[in-house]
């Protein structure tokens, strides 16, 4: 039996919930999970004869589901989530973003700062999740070294900016180009679950050679990249200034060649301001929209039609965008995901139906994951990453489903559920006293 | 030293917020908060003279804050919260809300259901709250029997309604103002700290005379009212249709009699698509509206403008609304509020500047204690209501002050750092081992 080789083989049985397809959450009452080599081999609600020597692990009425994806988190606003929350993009930016950001030239302030995020991160509903560092290489280097030890699998962005950033900025191009190659050198090879990923902050802070830079690393190194477009009113106005000769925000970064590829994909975060032709360039491309409800409410940017873009069959994940979204829960990502997207319907265009809850939790799992490959649901071939909540402490009257559970569980987004954490079939994290 | 004969007069040490106006929170490091009979005498840097000799709890670097009050909360729905979150209200009420309450003509389904309620709002940030049960005069006593062992100050209203609800109905006018007196006997003199209030449920469920009835008993007794208002386009529309006469829901009310008066002020809760018109009647009146943003973005129903309803003088307080609100978390309705606030500026008006966060946590505690009298601030006079918190898990690299701790909180909402709660001066809750 050679699946029995090392621990990453196994069955969970518990009351399982999956997306089967962005439509449809599937659910298994004291069902099998099964899991050979970190990989899933399905659902069942009788375990297949040829699993049943495999370790297996009862969850009892417990749920599990598939770890969720952060597509979009900034790891030093961590320490500062909640706070600024009167602001505008521009203005947050500048009076709380840049400022914290700044102070990551100190390593030992950075270390420590870290060391509170990835603390949180492992403890959190996601198994991936898709990182802003800061400008400073040390510090980012720091970041991933922590990160790799957590057992999560992340990309990670060492930032570039040089200018309009006040002192949180790189001297020029060529400056900010050569310190994305050191770094790139100095992790070559060191880390297995923690990827590097260019990371340009976005068109205002990144003069036309930064970017176009950028778009010919990336095509050299084969690294994605990931960025921010059409967050706020101001800052779309503001891009068209920048750039004159571009048709769209879009189009701008499609000029210096760094809107990816499908088989490279860039991960633009938010889109509050992406039109038509903005989402036929990011289907083209076939990147991904990291969706950010909280941090656009929160920032008064507006909401993203996402019930659009996910019809049109763009690739979206959800990002909760700490520390403009105040938490890295994606449960309360989720339900405030769903309240954005009543409102887009309700007070913008009552063509664009409210997203459902299962599409919702589709985008939370299984579209997200689909940037780190077969990730996010419990499908036969898929990495096995698993999350097990005890949701118990809800008391309710009803005999209530499996799939009420999920949907009650994410409106309640409390994160003190979390039992264990599975990423490829490695435990990452348990809170169950043994 | 009269002061000294009850437990009620005290000193709490600690971080103190609270709001002075709804423009400005006022915070103390390591302040003194005076409660002398269960009365405040007030926040201070250095503890006066007078007060030196009372008992002195030394709660560090907790935060202190005013206990906040829901002004709108259905308790019989608590224990299916988070569920149902694809419907609009009249969908909703008729799938989920309705059959859920049918439930209780069962005093035992009832009892044991109350328990998981009362249980969970001892815990939560409210010290008060305005409830809503259901039409079951025996399950109502229940409830309130409950509540008044929780040592939390509350209304709660047996429910009237008699028409347009399938089988959650009274027969007819008559029998459900029958069951209202009869109800009111029977718990006449038997609670201090948990009031009735008349609750006709809103003009769909009841007859034209039955609201005649609730107007007539509301002046015979004294009674205050709560009701909705105006909450979603369907439902407004229904009304028009169901009171021809009326020039608006509002104006329905006041035909019947309901609108209540400055000295016993009715509750309405919601007024999304009050106008104008509905704003000057809410005025004239002196009625309270619940604003209740977290359920009126889960339902669907749009955004109440309620920065404009401030501006113009009108009571405001906030309600949970559970369970088209998820959470009896006062924290998160907060948050929800903000953002909510923050998109009518964005996606409705811009003429309407999005509520600020000192005002949006005036609302959640003084704004909506002003309904109890003098109650929700440290002022001097004012009932002492407090909530002690315990947030030092939230890990920050900055000293970072008490104002911005508050915010930070609302934006977490985490409820598991509460520790203890006091109403009047007595503690009703503490999770600190002794």
């Amino acid at each position: 039996m050679n699946h029995l080789r090392d621990n990453t083989s196994f069955v969970l049985c518990g009351d399982i919930a999956f997306s089967e397809s962005k439509n449809k959450i599937v659910t298994y009452r004291k069902g099998y999970l099964v899991c050979v080599d970190g990989i899933c081999k399905g659902a069942f609600n009788e375990l297949p004869e040829e699993y049943r020597s495999l370790p297996l692990y009862d969850y009892g009425t417990r749920l599990i589901i598939p770890g969720m994806t952060d597509l979009h988190v900034h790891a030093p606003q961590y320490t500062f989530r909640g706070i600024g929350m009167d602001c505008e993009l521009l203005d947050w930016l500048k009076n709380y973003a840049f400022q914290e950001e700044f102070k990551y030239y100190d390593m030992q302030y950075a270390s420590k700062a870290y060391s509170f995020f990835t603390y949180d991160l492992k403890r959190c509903f996601s198994t991936r999740a898709v990182i802003f560092a800061t400008l400073h290489t040390e510090a980012t280097i720091e970041l991933m070294t922590q990160l790799e030890k957590t057992g999560l699998i992340t990309y990670v962005g060492k930032v570039n900016m040089d200018r309009n950033s006040d002192n949180l900025q790189e001297a020029d191009a060529s400056a900010s180009l050569k310190a994305t190659r050191q770094w790139l050198e100095s992790i070559d090879g060191k880390f297995k679950n923690t990827k590097p990923i260019l990371t340009p902050r976005f068109i205002p802070s990144c003069s036309n050679d930064l970017m176009r830079g950028i778009g010919q690393l990336s095509k050299e190194t084969g690294l994605r990249i990931q960025s921010h477009l059409s967050e706020n009113p101001s800052e779309v106005e503001w891009v068209k200034e920048l750039v004159p000769e571009s048709t769209c925000y879009a189009n701008a970064y499609e000029i210096f060649d760094t809107m990816g590829t499908p088989d490279c994909p860039t991960i633009m975060a938010h889109c509050v301001y992406s039109d038509e032709r903005e989402m036929k360039i990011l289907k083209n491309h076939g990147a991904y929209i990291a969706h950010c409800a909280d941090s656009n409410m929160n920032l008064i940017s507006g909401i993203a039609p996402i019930k659009k873009f996910l019809d049109a069959g763009i690739n979206i994940g959800l990002g909760t965008d700490v520390a403009a979204g105040s938490s890295m829960n994606m449960l309360k990502t989720i339900l405030i995901t769903h309240q954005a997207s009543k409102m887009y319907y309700r007070l913008v265009d009552n063509n664009v139906k409210p997203l459902t809850f299962e599409e919702i939790f589709y985008l939370a799992t299984a579209g997200g994951g689909r940037y780190f490959g077969k990730v996010g649901t419990f499908k036969p071939g898929y990495d096995f990453d698993a999350v097990i909540m005890d949701d118990s402490i809800m008391h309710t009257m009803r005999d209530i489903s499996v799939r009420e559970r999920i949907e009650r569980m994410c409106y309640n987004d409390a994160d003190d559920i979390i039992n264990e954490k599975f990423v490829k079939g490695k435990k990452v994290y348990s809170s169950i006293k043994a």
